[in-house]
């Protein structure tokens, strides 16, 4: 492991914030499966920056240029990788100091792996461009589990402590997650996404920036899916998932929930519902039992970490005189990043969905 | 994936509830480790169930029958494969009825998967068993990165709404860690365990089960571990983490409290300290920027279903008639897990560090 | 890698020459599978030492002892783990002097890469008794391959210069494949097999040993298995078949002799049979092409070095004190391992097998 | 594993024949390696098609244009992909027409395996051009190599019935394999290579193909690399060399050659030599024992097809009715791939050893 995921179907993601491109292969993808590109460029869309206030003005044209393993709008079976070209990239504004490292951020522990060799400039290989890569391999693996049924969507569950409708996780339409998953921005409630861009404008007018929390679920997988002991929905789920930038916390169903209650309140009853199937009348587990998929949809969350990329004078030392000094980040930057990551998660999910299929 | 697990160092668990050995090898370990057998066999007894009424009354002895890998108490560089025989099984208690598949267990999604052929025998390869050959495993690696200064230790950080303190988490005391990792039923404040031990004596006498929180820390991990993107610190913790059963969150420092809280709030300050070291002013990135280490403490926490076994009557469906019905599970039950799983997290938490570092 | 193999299916070998035990674990074996426990034990006796002259005299009584993963004679779908107890073992024997590393054999190795921790009683982990563990997952592999219509046999192709007939490699029939891999010491011919007994004596009696090439085929395998570019037929088998002791060069189909032939008498030509099926009219390929099977019979051949254990001596070097000296190596040893390793051979074949289907 | 291959540096290659690129990305390679540019376009260069009438007239310019992972001439540490843009590719000399599935390739195998949607187009992803980047790769693990002091050089060992001098396994000078590694078409003797050179005219103006053997050599590789049982040195190799097109053997030191002698001629005896070092007096062993380098050179032989594109009317099948019919297959092909592989082979083993390492 390191940059590359998988084992049926297999990431490799490459590039950093100011390399000449950043581009992902993906390998295992079978073949024959039709690619709609403009269903791929819109998720490319939904990740991109520059859309509102509530990201960073930045214009990159995350365009991914297919060089192999598509003909004819087909996937060949060979392996499919991706190109998408850096052209705004500033290296002023971000500065090439990793003298001064920047608090949150990954300077000092790639200082600390790689030394000074390392790529500092925007984050480098660190850098949240990455997921850019992310969202185009997923919104192929997308279109191939769409084929059969399964429709995965996210919503921003909260921006700081401002809160949107959870999902009813028993029975989650698939229009909605449709719905959901072709926005930018995806909120349920309307008011609760108002109420969302007042928080992140709060801090935006401070130089500062506001955490969340993304929830995402996906429904029509099929029962029986996932391994014991160590290839469970959530062993799988979570490997990927924190591999996100600025994830810190991954839960299933009910999750850190299910520490305050009782047996008998968490456990999901059977039922044999109207159309003989057996369904659970909670759904605290979030679909999954034992690390395998009960047909019921899946439900998690992940923590996001607030920006830390602020405007606010901070803290830090000068690791080349070992100094203690501070530092103000200059630079273009997302206020929240919780908007344009409901894609990314989206897209990680379909990657991890197809590889557990 | 599935029941091996590693790269460096590769764990392979085997063996079920009912069977008649459970069973790891571990491949990949240095020759010449010195393994002192007693501090194996006391994590083995903290891990094993009869020692308070928190816990099953069941005897099995969990001795660890090395049979290979280890000669004259060093590790020969071969795989070293432990077996523990299954010496207390009354199958009668369990019963071998998939029919009636119990709520919150994973007799449904194992029916979905093996068919009929799954031994569901006390839950077979998805029982809570399994973990004595993790903790069998992590006893080892523990051994090894104690020789390299790294300690680990966790605690009930929660049963219920029954709190214990937090770690302080810029200053991890080794001594604290070393208590709390040769205890049964660790518990920092030994007031809050007293009331822990009431919140599951409660549960136990409704003939129900409560769930819980472990907060587990590594400190002296060296700089620099763990590798971006899909190599983070934080997804080989969680791939492990989240294979221990009843496991449905897992989250770095300050987990989802980073969502409500501002960049200016979470950016971990850096300072120069006495001994001209980089350390953070606080730690809410539990140890790990970027997926790799910082050198400041490891701190994670992981959020403990409730038992599913409990003792009062509960709908489910028959899976021969697809008649709806219900259930009243029999045998012998942990009120609550988390006492016994926390030498558990300690040990997939010193297999993680081994394969990192 | 290292004592762990494949993908789909992993095996797990452990232990040594002269530990407790030794042992596999078999892990992704499909649930429902029949395992005729007899079928097993006939494969693991064709392996099993002191059956003629050929072979060593010791009597291990190579006896798979199942202790998970199989239940009323089916698989569960669970990790399934084998234990052989080493009975028979004179450590005097072999004796556990370093110093005097035998030339031939994995000693110095194993010195260099364990240091004086390794086990090197009979060989450790080196040892080819764990080519039993190897036979014994093999043989499982088999019974479900064969009820694909799979079919596996393999043959002492030569003994020193004493040749066997070569399969006819576009027509195999099952019902040879199905004698050979039913024999101890599977030879075409029997009036070859005589010769090679005769060449086997020979060397025996003075004291010596004689290497050999073994033949293995696989019919009825489906086309299209196998993947470009790593994972083509060729690498994964190559890569467990030279895992056995004693390999020191494999070949696929004409193998070294396509080096010396034309393009034109190498392509195998491509005809529509009767049965209106796309056959080859050599099969000089060995049924693989582009590291895809074409449905033709798979052919590889393996080169195995004579048993490095002689009664004669031999000069060597004393590691502890870094001085030229000489050596005779005693103990019970095989003056051809050709005849036992068949098993083997074929038990890698299903094993590789099982993973690609 | 499929077009991923390794486990401390990964080799991802993507592209095909007539795809808008090709390329490679290499994971794991350590930050701050000097990479001299120009010794790596030396060794593309050698692999380039064109150099003289042995090989195809085709003039691809195989530059790699490295996007990331470069920064100043040194390792970042991050994943370094090159693109190898496909600029020369005449798409109707190759014809896309799988119903006429040419002898000795992969056409079948690829209808077989992906079907209609399979590019077709000059072998597609099965082409030898993806060698480009495997030789690419290979060329930053040597200079890597050759700064640990290890050397890697090959020669075509035999085209045909003509055969070169073989290596004298126990010594082989730095300066040979240098001088071997920097030429196009390596052949030790020069008398030799003439004759090699007129063999190969002799197939070409046949419109014929012709096969050959290519020997390789590693010196200086440390001892006590590699692991048992799957992880040997031979396992490790075999499964990357397999991956070249048209390799159909690989043996390690004496390789077939040990089936046919006794154990006292071919156990390599131990000897101190005058810098005090343990030394084999014959390395029929190639360098390794139970899987694991001892010190001396680690040497190894692949056996080459012929060319399987040849000008001649050969028997084949048209896929579209399944009638028997014959086809001549037309375009620019090598008469013998040997002269152009034999980079590919010491680009193979540089990507192996530096996995070993």
């Amino acid at each position: 492991m390191s940059s590359i995921w998988g084992e049926k179907v297999k990431i490799s993601v490459f590039g950093g914030s100011h390399t000449t491109a950043i581009g992902v292969t993906i390998d295992g993808l079978p073949a024959g499966e039709k690619i709609d590109m403009e269903k791929v460029l819109k998720q490319m869309a939904r990740r991109a920056p520059g859309q509102d206030l509530a990201a960073t003005p930045r214009c990159e044209k995350d365009y991914p240029n297919v060089i192999c393993g598509l003909l004819n709008g087909f996937t060949t079976g060979a392996p499919l990788t991706a190109i998408i070209v850096n052209t705004n990239t500033k290296s002023s504004d971000y500065g090439c100091v990793p003298e001064l490292v920047r608090p949150g951020h990954a300077d000092l522990t790639a200082l600390y792996k790689y030394g000074e060799y390392s790529d500092f400039r925007g984050g480098g290989h660190f850098s949240g461009r990455l997921t850019a890569a992310l969202v185009f391999a997923g919104a192929l693996c997308r279109q191939i589990l769409e084929r059969k049924g399964v429709i995965i969507g996210a919503h921003a569950l909260s921006i700081g402590k401002v809160k949107d409708a959870e999902f009813d996780s028993v029975n989650i339409k698939t229009e909605l997650l449709n719905k959901l998953s072709s926005e930018y921005f995806s909120v349920i409630s309307s008011e609760a996404k108002e109420k969302m861009y007042e928080e992140i404008e709060k801090y935006r007018l401070e130089s500062d920036s506001i955490g969340g929390v993304i929830e995402c679920a996906a429904v029509n997988v099929p029962k029986g899916i996932g391994e014991p002991m160590f290839g469970s929905v959530e062993s799988v789920f979570s490997s990927i998932l924190f591999s996100i930038p600025a994830v810190k916390g991954v839960e299933f169903g009910m999750g850190f929930g299910v520490s305050e209650i009782s047996g008998s309140e968490n456990n999901d009853l059977y039922r044999v519902n109207e159309n003989g199937e057996i369904i659970t009348e909670t759904n605290n587990a979030g679909g999954i039992l034992g690390g395998i998929t009960n047909g019921m949809p899946i439900v998690f969350r992940l923590a996001f970490k607030p920006t830390p990329s602020i405007g606010k004078e901070q803290k830090t030392v000068n690791t080349k005189n070992m100094e203690n000094t501070s530092y103000t980040v200059s630079g273009r930057h997302d206020p929240c990043i919780v908007p344009r990551a409901i894609p990314v998660v989206e897209a990680c999910a379909a990657i991890a969905l197809i590889n557990l299929l």
